[in-house]
């Protein structure tokens, strides 16, 4: 883990190897190109009635025309808003609006982006209801629950292309045609998709974030088609067809609309596509034979081509990233130690997946085959020092959980006590358990609670359980993630005075 | 008035003969340069924690701690929006919910920019209650009504540094010191004023836009003081301090903080402050004297270096703009026939001025002296040339009223009729009138109506009276400022079945 290759790393000329192109994508040179040109023609008031305003106004149209085509919408159903979240939050409150007396009801899918449910949380607080979709284990929505949702008084749906973490596609096509067939409209948020791709169907609303796709921050994209009920939300303002207020950013959205029409244009775009997905199958391939104990998550067919996500058991996620950084990999994690709330990444938990030690790589257009090697070459490494560091040794590719359990800690010993020692021990009195141990996490974020929890059931006789106290959000998800992995049995959680008591009965 | 030197206004590099800087300032070369290193250091998320990341960090706090030091707060009291507009509706939202408490009314000033009369008008529809501080005819608040109109229950003051129609300078840091006595918060839109020196006083929340001081489009200002309630409204978001929803601009909040800096380093911004300051003295007192039947308006002295706003009588004001851009000038008008709305500026109608044949001159900085000579050169006879499309002639430097009451009209004869015909007179009968004339404007657009009745107030006696049918918006604001310009007397205003009609008598 020497440092990284800085000469490809200092400067933003071509792509570097930076593999988070899901957070935000380095600006693609024809948008550069179009963003420096527009700054000299495209400054004035596009209201304005003098040739610097008309010629704004020019470089505005031809934007919301190209976008448009992007889309699949017309160029009067498009406008341009500061941001993808804005985007959301302006489309969610003004289609709400907008079907007010059809109901108040929002729909969304449970793996939604934050933006979407921070729009949802704003609705209930405003006395509206939401209700939430739940997903299957590889993230996906399932059409059928849809239409069993789809209550008369549900004013809206919103359902994502396809997911931000963990890259799986929802069916919104189908989706779209129950919500038309149901007069309920659709939104859209297509962040993640649209260099892609149009979204097809009969969707309503869509959303999209230029920086997304190589384009300049400060550009979210909202599109509603004609004949759904809108009305916008908050102080009224006459820019963009008034939904969305605040003098135009021109050069921005040039610059955004050139990069999208780049990345769609010509056959390059289908070949990268494909090249990218091909290197993503190589690290879903690759990774659980480099890494032992590695989860891969998501769709693996019915996915975006650029993204794939995996979580190692007994590691810090926070480590993990620093690791790869000084590596040289620029990475995101849904772990809870990387999240300013200590919670695990909501899509990981409504998938029920393990969350520690979560790397979400997304690789931007012209990722070189060669960083993506590099990447398979450093990572057993990176997690095999971040679990040493952590008291977990001689975890190796195809070690069960036995490997783990024996592992003898380099750090303090858990607490470990007999049953029925213990305040949630206490409370299971009386039921018939077998020998069993409690394990007091309390105070320990993760991935120290699964990481004792494996060293403890290896102490238990099979048929035995050991119960792990925790007050870590994280172990309410990643302990059934860990029985899944292991093959042990996940009984359940009860209150304890602080956190929760989870109990797990070995079976193997 | 041949085509304009298109070489100085065809590029951008320098400053182009563009006298629009209140709208939009073309792009500082110190933002230029700045927004293009920090496309390739500040694209990534700040949020992250890999290099690209922490870089994007580094930046943005840089230029936050530019701005606050230009505003005169501390850095984490500034947070960046995507716009003036914005940073206005969320300034206004949070600090109005913060202080729900102690009451929902929001005081403003009646020549506050849109965006503050929006944000109001939301706040109006959610059952708060709005007032309105009038002004002179300088466009200027009086600190002493701010003081009477403090009632017990107002939750915010919105008070702007200086006017943005006609560059009138408010008394901010009384307001200010009144608002603190109280207990109540001041608000200041600083949009207009930023580029030219932080506003004194004890402000609570404050406003700006970027591209107005020749920053990029796409970044606004709110700075909430420490000890400020503020209660951010609409969904929540973790970005800028849970103020301002959406991915960071950082590119362009570093290359607007640069642009500010810029402005306000060294000597060469109050050598530059005086220069502007001349220029516009220099329209204020020649355009009277070059142009008959024109009126300044705004304070002469108390106002910006650069803004300066005059409307000319028996003008219309989009054909004055028109030829005006033909002659390589770009101005901005607040006549109702510029509008979309078709009523004129409410800032002019709150001071009780003229805004038939309105024109706003803002100088960029660098603005040369010669483009300010060859506009005054210019001026006389675009106008000229307008007045006589429309009929209007003989109109010469000291010309009164029967001048151009007597002119010939080139269209159409207004329909002039002796009273007592007419839907007006009918319901002014009884009332002991002079011989009178009723000129029916109805459906014609300003100028006309006061065109039509500058002709009839020649064709009745002194002591007479004109009464004007009209169902312009404008009439109600132009017929009174007429009759100030020209010593007559405006006798009221009725309902009619149209509109509304306008008596006035003839006084000299």
């Amino acid at each position: 883990m020497g440092p990284p290759p800085t000469a490809a790393r200092g400067t933003n000329v071509g792509y570097v190897p930076y593999f988070d192109a899901a957070s935000a994508a380095p600006l693609h040179p024809v948008a550069r190109e179009a963003l420096l040109a527009s700054l000299d023609e495209g400054w004035a008031d596009p209201a304005r009635l003098y040739r610097e305003g008309r010629r704004g106004r020019l470089l505005l149209d031809a934007a919301r025309e190209a976008a448009a085509e992007a889309v699949g919408c017309r160029p009067d159903e498009l406008v341009f808003t500061p941001s993808g979240t804005q985007a959301v939050h302006a489309g969610v409150a003004g289609a709400l609006a907008g079907r007010r007396r059809a109901g108040r009801r929002l729909l969304h899918s449970a793996v939604e982006h934050s933006s979407v449910l921070h729009a949802a949380e704003a609705h209930a607080a405003a006395g509206g209801t939401v209700a939430e979709l739940a997903v299957d284990r590889t993230g996906r929505v399932a059409a059928g629950d849809v239409a069993a949702a789809l209550t008369p008084d549900t004013a809206l749906v919103a359902v994502q292309s396809a997911n931000h973490e963990v890259g799986t596609e929802q069916p919104v096509e189908e989706v779209a045609e129950l919500c038309q067939e149901a007069g309920v409209p659709l939104l859209v948020d297509a962040a993640q998709s649209l260099a892609w791709g149009p979204v097809p169907g009969a969707w309503s609303l869509l959303t999209a974030s230029a920086h997304k796709w190589g384009g300049p921050p400060g550009v979210g994209l909202l599109a509603v088609r004609k004949g759904t009920r809108f009305a916008p939300q908050g102080p009224r303002d006459e820019r963009e067809a008034g939904r969305s207020a605040g003098f135009e950013n021109i050069p921005a959205v040039v610059a955004a609309a050139a990069a999208l029409r780049a990345l769609r244009s010509g056959p390059a775009a289908d070949t990268e596509a494909a090249r990218l997905r091909e290197l993503v199958d190589r690290i879903r391939t690759r990774v659980p034979e480099l890494v032992p104990d590695v989860e891969v998550v998501g769709d693996p067919v019915h996915r975006l081509p650029h993204l794939v996500t995996f979580s190692c058991l007994y590691v810090d996620g926070e480590t993990l990233l620093h690791e790869l950084d000084r590596a040289g990999f620029s990475v995101s994690s849904g772990s809870s130690c990387t999240s300013s709330t200590l919670t695990p990444s909501h899509v990981l938990r409504a998938m029920g997946v393990l969350s520690e030690g979560n790397v979400r790589i997304s690789l931007p257009y012209g990722t070189a085959e060669a960083d993506v090697e590099r990447f398979l070459e450093v990572l057993p490494g990176v997690v095999r020092s971040v679990r040493e560091r952590l008291g977990v040794r001689g975890a190796e590719p195809g070690a069960g959980a036995a490997d783990t359990a024996g592992a003898a800690p380099q750090g303090p010993s858990p607490a470990v006590a007999a049953e029925p020692a213990g305040a949630a021990a206490e409370k299971a009195a009386g039921e018939a358990v077998p020998a069993g141990l409690v394990v007091d996490s309390l105070g320990r974020r993760c991935p120290i609670p699964v990481i004792e929890l494996a060293k403890a059931i290896g102490q238990v006789p099979v048929g035995g359980t050991v119960t792990v106290l925790s007050d870590d959000e994280a172990a309410r998800q990643d302990i059934p993630a860990w029985c899944g992995m292991r093959d042990q049995e996940y009984v359940g959680e009860r209150a304890a005075e602080r956190g929760a008591a989870y109990m797990v009965r070995r079976r193997v």
